[in-house]
């Protein structure tokens, strides 16, 4: 199954039935809504829905059923909460109610051969009520029928685009053209999808191989494990344990860590060093050295990271300090400009990196170079 | 103006051109396309446009110099750096060129009365070339023209959708018919959206006091402002600093108070305490506390948030110890169980919050809990 299109529709009943209905005269196999089942006059997709199939909206008591269980213990004030309720279990007629995980239930329904899914907004309620959709009778079906190209998505660090057009230059003809290739540049890393028919394989292993050659160990992934997957599978691998010392990132490098489950066996925690006093006094970084050198420096990052490695007794520790921006900038240490510190077993060592990009853009590729350095460090088995 | 359509379409070069032809054909004013601009074979938003609009694609000299100086320092291989550049300074004949802030030049074009703004992908290209793009001849015609509804966004915290539709209910139905509101639940708020023809401001006034008068204090913006730009106004306002000790929230809390440029007017750091260990040897929490309470409960929340606040020196202090899920949760202490703990100059409190959703949403809630309980101290002027 390839997705057809996506396409992001305000809450406005004509607009919304009349890009339902695009869709469905497109000839698509499945139709997924995400969104508009709240409570609200705003709330319009049940009500699209049925418009663009040619059906009613009526109450489906199996789904008032559902809202009322849902909804016990919310403090609703009486008279508005029983129509509330009520709005929320309209389905077009004849639809299979889809159980909430909030408080809206979805609906799944056949139309003129395509499979409809109506699934709410949050994206944990819709992850969670698809996982159930797919075992609903009209989607099983399709999914049964399955199909489509097996893909395999490989990850380059610190690889320019052009060096991947160097790479795919010498591939054969005959494999390039049963491959569908896609190349994304993002957060100090290439991302390449590969896409062929499941008898097109060999051609995706030549690809793959070309890469292999010309890239080296830039091409740390091959089974489509983010740098986050990599450095988590080698912490765990390993047994060992990282903290953090951050500054410019803020605790985002921490998060990052830490949006794992079972992340707590690996991550103990660490230091939001923002202000120079809490590198200075929690951190303990020379006074003397934040005068000397500025608190954007390399020795700044690497005693960073060894305090923190120090204060939390981890086996690892990951520093980070830089210019975000926008202000603060100088011409010696201009936005972007960003140091990295790795304290390991065997000492500690900071890298400088100069990003472009907005403070957003700058903190996340501060946090990716951080996973990065430490994920060189692990796969050598040894500190920088 | 008002944005009819958001579509997302593939690296395909028939789907790109039938949705460029659509959205022309529907009679925008202005289409603006982002991403597809780079110098792979999958780039190819440039010869979509210059399709959908009958042009020849061509080599933009002006371009190329931009190219060019924005490549220069690239490790490019060579051999292929010239075609690289080359690809990226096609553009669709009679088109103005819109300097890179990467390397991708866009584009401006006028198409039958429309205008089409051809942008980047990556967010910060985007948002600084479209500021260079709005005073390009084409463009600024027509945002001159201007147009479109005013808006004004409200925020609620803590407000059940239906209490909304309450406070509406008794609103002047001649008000009603000349608004157009959305309402939006994220994080523990509601976003209440109000758009009205400049004429018919008194309706929106008056939806707003109505809202006022129903939901009080909860209705904590009325002029759009998030939380996170709340709290920062307050403690500048104030002059007093904030620090964090995250738990479950492992850095997600700092990241998103240091998110705003001068944020280090204001938070000083803190603590990711993610294991016991740290709450116990950094923080200073009680080892008895945390074996009679368990490290998910309020009185360690609560040292927590004086501990940090000890530790860094700050006013404030705000800490988050919860049980994020998936694994983990016990019936006791079931999984979106949180604490949030605030310190501050009059003492220290902590509450129980019990959310719904996967770990990033719980993360993400616990993380908007604590910024809200911050601001209510601060708007109460004294600590909870």
């Amino acid at each position: 199954m390839r997705v057809e299109r996506v396409e992001v529709v305000g809450d406005d009943l004509e607009a919304l039935v009349g890009a339902i209905r695009a869709a469905l005269e497109g000839g698509v196999d499945l139709l997924c809504t995400s969104g508009g089942l709240g409570p609200t006059h705003d709330d319009l997709t049940m009500e699209a829905v049925a418009t663009a199939t040619g059906r009613a909206l009526a109450l489906d008591p199996d789904a008032l059923a559902m809202v009322e269980e849902r909804s016990r213990g919310l403090r609703q004030t009486p008279g508005v909460a029983r129509r509330v309720r009520e709005k929320q279990a309209m389905l077009p007629a004849g639809a299979t109610v889809l159980p909430p995980v909030g408080t809206a239930p979805g609906a799944a329904l056949e139309h003129e051969g395509a499979v409809v899914v109506v699934l709410p907004g949050p994206p944990w309620e819709l992850q969670e009520m698809w996982e159930a959709a797919r075992s609903e009778p009209p989607l099983a079906a399709l999914l049964a029928r399955g199909g489509g190209a097996p893909e395999r998505v490989l990850r380059a660090f610190a690889v320019p685009e052009s060096r991947v057009v160097a790479a795919l230059g010498p591939l054969d003809p005959g494999a390039w053209e049963r491959l569908t290739v896609g190349i994304c540049a993002r957060d100090a890393e290439l991302e390449i999808t590969v896409r062929s028919a499941p008898e097109d394989a060999w051609a995706a292993d030549a690809l793959e191989a070309r890469l292999g050659d010309e890239l080296g160990a830039a091409l740390y992934s091959r089974d489509g494990a983010t740098v986050d997957e990599v450095v988590a599978r080698l912490l765990t691998a390993a047994g060992q344990t990282v903290a953090v010392a951050e500054s410019c990132t803020g605790g985002g490098l921490g998060a990052r860590l830490t949006a794992r489950p079972g992340s707590s066996a690996y991550v103990l925690g660490g230091v939001i060093a923002y202000s120079d006093g809490v590198k200075r006094d929690v951190l303990g970084v020379d006074p003397g050295l934040l005068r000397r050198h500025g608190a954007v420096s390399a020795p700044v990052a690497e005693e960073m990271a060894a305090g923190a490695r120090d204060l939390v007794g981890s086996d690892w520790a990951l520093a980070i300090t830089g210019v975000a921006g926008p202000g603060g900038g100088t011409p010696e240490k201009p936005v972007g400009l960003v140091y990295v510190g790795l304290a390991g077993p065997d000492g500690v060592a900071a890298r400088e990196h100069r990003l472009r990009g907005d403070r957003e853009a700058i903190r996340d590729r501060s946090a990716a170079l951080a996973l990065h350095a430490l994920r060189v460090a692990l796969e050598a088995g040894r500190a920088v």
